[in-house]
């Protein structure tokens, strides 16, 4: 596991974090007489209700605390969002008496949009999610606001190199599919109740040549329209809704299993 | 058909309809002298690559159309979005030569949602989308930009009364169905290849029970992990995609064929 240091610093900052998302906050660090006395009594309040330990720090630690940055006189650190190893993910995926489910993103980019995939993923049932260390937006904050949370519960994890990696779950047997608009099978004509690995690309160049290369097939979302783009949280996760259903059809599901499965 | 009134006022908003949506520009207003060099020359060479004339003004006349607001020397009027009738829906989706597909929201507040989900139903092949006048955001700058333009393709209908619009859509032959947590079909079960209103709720509350009411099915999308909650644009696509599976089964498809349907 690798981690990313997190701390924030400022009256809003911190308030915010105490608010939205209490336990991330592993310690407040407050300078005394230098908090304008209602937000020092929020903080003091919302730190007790989280059970967040509040320590007295003298100016220079504060200042090294915020990185020289403007604090007025209180700082946080929260939580370190931390990544999985993709052994991780295979291994939880075999724990599950499922057949493995990870997606795999190729350059997305916008928090936004990584948080959304993270959340679609996590409410379809993924193992896991594997984000390229390069080109690629990691953990931030603002990914786990636009995950509604779900950032916390399904396990990510980077690597170096992305062809490696996709050759790597073949190895471990998994089927290699990509979301790609060019593709020449259709979404619900592909076999997917297998193990597998869903590839979806940025918004735009979608997953790149290089990568598509190794995917072992390549899915085309039947569209209509003008416009006929789809979001990348919503590609992937309606690659992950069909694997569902085929699944609960073939019976190896054990999401919220379907009343009659034929 | 309805509209709104659009003018943006300002330097930078006015450069940033002219970079952004040229085509919705109708007209660029100037008080000479007023407006920095290298701005006025942008704003005058984007608006002729656009061929929106720019019309000098007079100061009473641009504050009027900046609304008293600080516009730098510069307005612009840009084209109103329009609203369509529920029956002008009704009828371009009998002259389509495929069974009607609407989308119907209750009660979407935020702008990206609503703009996500216009994008995801314009690419899934809809016909319309439903907005209540009430309780929702209606088509904004905000939304067209999230929609990824797609707010330009699809027709919108604005309707007083929500309920009462479901009874007309099931008066012309429609089922309505909801996307539903609590519903009591799973999506892959229901039959969903005929003419088919598609309604969809707010995060968090969802669809609401007075509208539920009126509701033929009610879907449940299974889902698994410990957030379990989907975008509203997502859930919508995932109705919709079911949706075109059946109709491609059924050859009733017209959006791009499936290679070997059954």
């Amino acid at each position: 596991m690798e981690g990313e240091a997190r701390t924030v610093h400022g009256i809003h900052p911190v308030l915010e974090a105490l608010r939205a998302r209490p336990q991330d906050v592993e310690r407040v660090y407050v300078l005394e007489g230098s908090v304008p006395p209602r937000a020092a009594a929020e903080i003091l309040s919302r730190a007790r209700e989280a059970k967040v330990t509040v320590e007295r720090v003298a100016r220079d630690r504060l200042a090294a605390l915020a990185g020289g940055g403007t604090h007025q006189g209180v700082a946080a650190r929260l939580r370190q969002f931390a990544y999985a190893e993709l052994e991780e993910l295979l291994g939880a995926a075999s724990g599950s008496g499922r057949p493995p489910l990870l997606v795999v993103l190729d350059g997305v980019q916008d928090p936004q949009n990584l948080g959304a995939v993270i959340r679609s993923a996590e409410a379809l049932g993924v193992h896991g999610v594997v984000l390229p260390r390069d080109r690629s937006v990691g953990l931030t904050p603002a990914v786990a606001r636009a995950s509604a949370g779900a950032v916390e519960h399904v396990p990510v994890a980077r690597v170096t190199n992305l062809s490696r990696a996709l050759e790597q779950l073949k190895g471990a047997g998994l089927w290699v599919a990509a979301a790609d608009p060019g593709g020449d099978q259709v979404l619900w004509e592909a076999r997917l109740d297998g193990p597998l690995a869903v590839v979806v690309g940025a918004e735009g160049p979608g997953v790149r040549p290089g990568v598509l290369k190794h995917c072992d097939l390549r899915l085309r979302i039947p569209m209509g329209g003008r416009v006929g783009s789809l979001n990348a949280s919503v590609s992937a996760a309606l690659v992950l809704y069909e694997v569902a259903r085929q699944r609960a059809a073939a019976g190896a599901s054990t999401l919220t299993p379907a009343k009659s499965v034929p």
